[in-house]
């Protein structure tokens, strides 16, 4: 258990008003998506996670009202369920606030949120179905 | 010279108020910055780069007035200056927004930026004093 953070990032978070919209212009540009629901499209960039999310879903997922479509959330995964509730303790003691406590998600892992000094979100998360490599980068498939 | 974009990233900017507290928030959290000046602060994330800028240059940058500290920009350095502006021109064409033309930067690149369909801003630079690796990876040492 940690409460350092490695410096490596495991997916970056769009809020948007239409995944499967947005999914059609990323592919447009290049990008091809690996996962798509109803709500969310993950297009996976080279050890890290570009992720379409439906902006009232990410909403009530980060605990922010009405951040709308414009909202950016980072988020890092730890290796270990337990490094997620030391690192938000860790960033709400060098001047963060609390979004979301640690919590169990319905995704099946367990994660929570704070915002820097100036409101960047960062989602802390421990997903078993995805693996960190030595080098940090993520990958989708266990 | 191609305007597909490979599947990777480059950079993450937060506008923040003040580039030196965020670099303590952030070294608090574990990691380390890699430079520093009055406007901005790198941190390398294993392949790609976090960048806290001042957000007034950064609305200056991204020819956005009053982003605000919550701005968020995306970007994607291309490996020759001639891709810049095809990526933009595919963007637009796929119902992006033009934000800004490429145009000669001065630390010593090409850049410009686009929107995404949900407002999302994207540079896309080209900058000849970052390497890129085979596997998109982008170092700042040349």
């Amino acid at each position: 258990m940690t409460a350092r953070m490695e410096p490596r990032l495991s997916l970056i978070t769009l809020g948007v008003a239409d995944p499967a919209r947005s999914r059609v212009f990323y592919e447009a540009l290049g990008f091809s998506a690996a996962f798509e629901n109803a709500d969310v499209v993950f297009i996976p960039l080279g050890g890290l996670v570009l992720s379409l999310f439906r902006s009232s879903e990410m909403d009530a997922d980060m605990k922010r009202q009405n951040a709308g479509p414009g909202a950016v959330a980072l988020a890092y995964n730890t290796r270990a369920e337990d490094e997620v509730d030391p690192i938000l303790a860790a960033a709400v003691k060098a001047g963060g606030t609390l979004l979301k406590p640690g919590k169990r998600a319905e995704w099946g892992g367990y994660s929570g949120y704070f915002a820097d000094p100036d409101g960047h979100a960062w989602e802390i998360a421990f997903n078993p179905a995805w693996s960190i490599d030595a080098e940090g980068r993520v990958s989708m498939n266990g």
